[in-house]
């Protein structure tokens, strides 16, 4: 930490600072978080290109009374290190240390957690509105980037808020890119915005334009009458966000600090709804994040002098990409579907391989599922590859969209349980949960990349419904000797007459295998039974435990509505009479640490198998 | 049926009918639609509104390689009655009948089966690219209302589509009027378009007036040549949906066939997505429906000479309205909420009441429940009253944006189990299963209207967390006598030792009584769990049947993931020995038909639940 960040205590420091300091805190601040996330990995490029416009906010607001809503939030390390949060910077998305995200646990000053997009100005709004109902003081501001803009959740909050009667001010991070390259007519739209002059500027050249035309002649003076009416209703009323009842300024560089404070001071006085159009750059005072901001968005460690190595182990979403070409290579109905995770959801090959076939929708999930249903009724195959923890955002469209008519999409579940240090906003954990509610739809779980294939050409081949492939972030984990992949729903392993049945799914199942190993070494036999296909569960799986006198379920996934419930459920239903312990996750929404130390903590690796044996052993009952 | 309609046995038929006898089938149109409505109850306001729209799009249409979206699809009766549907229109909304909403079970010349709000633009968009892909002719065309533009899916649509290569119309159809009265900018914004003369004219005119003022000096010359270019980038790209990337046409006279005919000749040429703005009034020709569009919008069966009986009857919906409004009275803190459904969730009174507490946030199911999340951080208690089928859209805001943060913000579930005739897009049979996958969330269930009044007290009274209070559609049904509501979270009713439990929740408490009333008349003694909050589960409910050797649980819901299976898994876990049999909807989407008949196929009234028992007595187990 920096000699000028040490003097910031607290939020409201800041403003102590010389205004000629400014400029020397924010190269303070990108030091700390370039090296910050080198060693614990995070988010990089879009931190890098907001310090100055989140010192210029932090120089106008006031955090007792004033709220500050991030969108997506995974551009905040600068407002955590200005409010009170520098000194604990260094233990950033580790486990019991600071979020990636804003938390409203962490601080005051983070009125709001995020992780998901588009949702600040409705959050916002609700905010100003409880002001003015309350009589409060304080400005509310939310900052949401160009990307988050496609989200027809952004766009449901900037109708709603066109109409307040109040000062809110909406900053547009516009840094021409979000997490992939951003798609769609309002991008291109920016594109056109961006190169106008800023809006203050045109709006006075062309009134001295038209003060300059000489009155002449009656015939000519109405004719410009109307011509300057035409340009008063369009070029005074000219973007967007005019349109939906904003006031408007900018484009404005954001990085030029003292034009930032000075306009932010002065918007802070509009009795109305106000956008602030700033231009920012990615990654901007880090070189290798500045040329490629797209590869320096969501990272792990690395070596800040080298940059990122370059060299890509082998995960679930590559291999899933690599599955899909070869899908698609045989199969030309075969389309590939992303919201705005291109690369994170391993789809870079695909679309340099079938270019016509591939569609980035921008963050609009709901969007992304309706799409592949027009898709699949056009007579295509869509695979629409989604993190879990967005897929969220399908629920509705997944229900009446598909299922209802059964078209045939395929889900390319992604990111599919503990994420790791991303933490609460971004574990896959309810996918099984609401899936098991949408009729007729098939999930499958592979635990390696050779099952994922296999899985996903069952999928292809399939009858008209929906279907789902779900896979865990990062790589394969331990595999069995002999291991091999099966078309059938489920796969039995162990001795037959085994008093303990270990039921799991995923990845889950190399810890069973090695628990199973352990065991035995310890002469406890145990049968496992994989379940490859988890919706709907085959009575066959249940029927093969249904002589054990101890069934554990293992589920990497909300226990409430999971997949083991309705396995018990089913063990019930036939009159299953040994004991059913049942280990899910129960706490909600899990925090950031490792994932091996998360599923450590949870009781799903390795260990925590042989504990949950042993003492269903020991106590003929539960945990 | 007349005998223009007589003559339209398939799609194509209405192009054989020469042009002056279009107004008399329209009249035809107009008549059908409104008896069949006043016999059957359905969608009227809308219907009536689009007559003349689309007669014109089956001029110009070739439904043998077009397709055409119908947004929401209320307003798809005539678009039926030209599609061979005319002679079974009187089953309209029957069991067995044609469905009231969009079906492509019902007829390939409904492409896409709809029911919720703005989907079209996405779904048509798929369907475009799937021509594309395949090499396949074809127009595809989406028709949405201005209310479904304030949907932010309608946004992910246009973002998407404005950048396609081919031929995509999207029909703006304009009534000034959702469900609700129309709110937000996009509303303020079209009332503005609306106002301008239509836009082809427009451009004319400007290029006349430009035409003729006179060159006359340098200086002069290129002032107006300056001015003429910011008058083409601005003039000439004027609407929110050029910025989008459509050729904008309109507004235009939805009730002026000839012109319309014309114009979607016009625009089927053009290689690129165009939007047609066209201004319809709901109600065309019934003028009690002109005269109360919003009245006439979804109706039961009425008396067409007469119009809508006055006098409303105590149901759900309006008894929610009177007890929030009591609470509101009370507490100054309480918000109202609605994404469009002011009317049909009882929210009247509390809009007359309390203004400025009262919020309508047009079709907008995502937004409103982060803007509440915004009013709990606020300080606020919002209340998020709506419909069970369109929470759905909610379901990732739900849990990211307020059961991630603990905040507390209720939502009063209307329409929850089963609705009736508008059939399988609305069923209200999933809020139960998804529900119980978001951390922490309460959700009580009413029987009788003085619960619901003293459940919504004990939310508001609650902790920081999500609640919920879901009931049915329509009015309370038989309340055994003496019964009084509780606070506890269970009522246990009937004899201790009786050898069968009977377990629900909701209405189906009505059926439960009854049937423990008949049985008991035939020697059979009952005990019922009513289960008055059914997320989280008490244990100590669960607990109060775990000696019961038949415990038989019925549920309004979808059985996967449901309450039942949960319950089914705490009395597993407790060492339950007895049977357990679970009564709830495995049918996936349920079709329509009246409510009661719809429970009574699905075994859930009082005549199924008898059977169940009886059956369990004599079998030992299930069904």
């Amino acid at each position: 930490m920096g000699l000028l960040l040490d003097q910031i205590q607290q939020h409201g420091d800041v403003k102590k600072l010389p205004a000629e300091e400014l400029p020397a805190l924010c190269e303070e601040i990108r030091e700390t978080i370039i090296s910050t996330v080198a060693d614990n990995g995070g988010h990089l490029a879009s931190n890098l290109g907001v310090v100055e416009l989140c010192v210029a906010l932090h120089r106008v607001l006031d955090f007792s009374k004033d709220s500050l809503v991030w969108d997506v939030g995974h551009q905040s390390y600068t407002h955590k290190l200005l409010t009170g949060r520098a000194r604990m910077f260094s233990t950033l998305r580790q486990e019991n240390g600071l979020s990636g995200f804003p938390s409203r646990e962490e601080s005051d000053c983070d009125p709001f957690t995020s992780g998901h997009s588009s949702a600040s100005i409705s959050a916002a709004l609700g905010l100003a509105y409880a002001k003015e109902m309350r009589g409060e003081d304080g400005h509310v501001v939310a900052v949401i980037g160009d990307g988050a803009l496609t989200g027809g959740l952004a766009y449901e909050g900037l109708n709603n808020a066109g109409r307040l009667h109040r000062n809110l001010i909406v900053i547009l991070n516009d840094n021409t890119m979000s997490i992939s390259k951003n798609v769609g007519s309002i991008a291109r739209y920016l594109t056109y915005v961006r190169s106008r002059p800023a809006y203050l500027n045109a709006k006075d050249s062309i009134e001295s334009v038209l003060l300059h035309i000489p009155k002449i002649g009656n015939r000519l003076a109405s004719a410009i009458r109307r011509v300057k009416k035409a340009i008063k209703r369009n070029i005074f009323n000219t973007t967007i966000f005019e349109d939906l009842g904003f006031t408007y300024y900018g484009p404005i560089d954001g990085h030029d600090l003292p034009r930032m404070i000075s306009l932010l001071q002065s918007v802070k006085e509009i009795h109305k709804p106000v956008l602030v159009h700033v231009r920012t750059y990615k990654g901007r005072g880090y070189k290798y994040a500045e040329d490629n901001p797209r590869a320096y968005h969501g990272l792990s460690a690395f070596d800040r002098e080298k940059g990122l190595d370059e060299a890509t182990q082998g995960n679930f979403s590559c291999k899933f990409g690599e599955a899909l070409c070869d899908l698609a290579a045989k199969d030309e109905r075969i389309c590939a579907v992303t919201a705005a995770m291109e690369t994170g959801t391993g789809l870079v090959p695909f679309h340099e391989l079938f270019k016509s076939r591939f569609f980035d929708v921008g963050i609009a999930e709901g969007h992304a599922v309706t799409f592949c249903a027009g898709l699949a009724r056009g007579g295509m195959i869509p695979v629409f590859s989604v993190y879990s923890t967005f897929l969220q955002r399908s629920y509705d469209q997944l229900l009446h969209d598909v299922a209802l008519q059964r078209l045939k999409i395929i889900l390319a579940i992604d990111r599919a349980g503990i994420v790791g240090e991303d933490g609460k906003t971004h574990q896959g954990i309810f996918d099984t949960g609401f899936l098991r509610t949408v009729p007729d739809a098939v999930v499958y779980a592979p635990a390696y990349y050779d099952e994922l294939s296999r899985m996903l050409q069952i999928c292809v081949e399939g009858d008209d419904r929906l279907y789902a492939v779900r896979y865990p972030r990062g790589q394969a984990l331990y595999r069995p000797a002999g291991y091999a992949p099966t078309d059938d729903s489920f796969s039995v392993f162990g001795e037959d007459g085994a008093p303990v049945a270990l039921v799991t799914f995923g990845r889950l199942f190399s810890f069973a295998a090695q628990a199973a190993e352990q065991l035995s070494r310890e002469g406890i036999s145990c049968r496992i039974l994989k379940l490859n296909r988890v919706i709907p569960m085959d009575p066959k799986a249940v029927e093969s435990v249904l002589d054990a006198p101890h069934v554990l379920f293992f589920e990497e996934g909300v226990r409430s509505g999971g997949i083991g419930e309705g396995f018990g459920d089913m063990l019930m239903e036939r009159g299953f009479s040994g004991t059913f312990t049942l280990h899910a996750i129960e706490e909600g929404f899990v925090g950031h640490a490792p994932m091996s130390r998360t599923l450590a903590r949870l009781g799903l690796d390795q260990d925590g198998m042989v504990r949950a044996v042993r003492s269903v052993l020991r106590t003929g009952n539960v945990k």
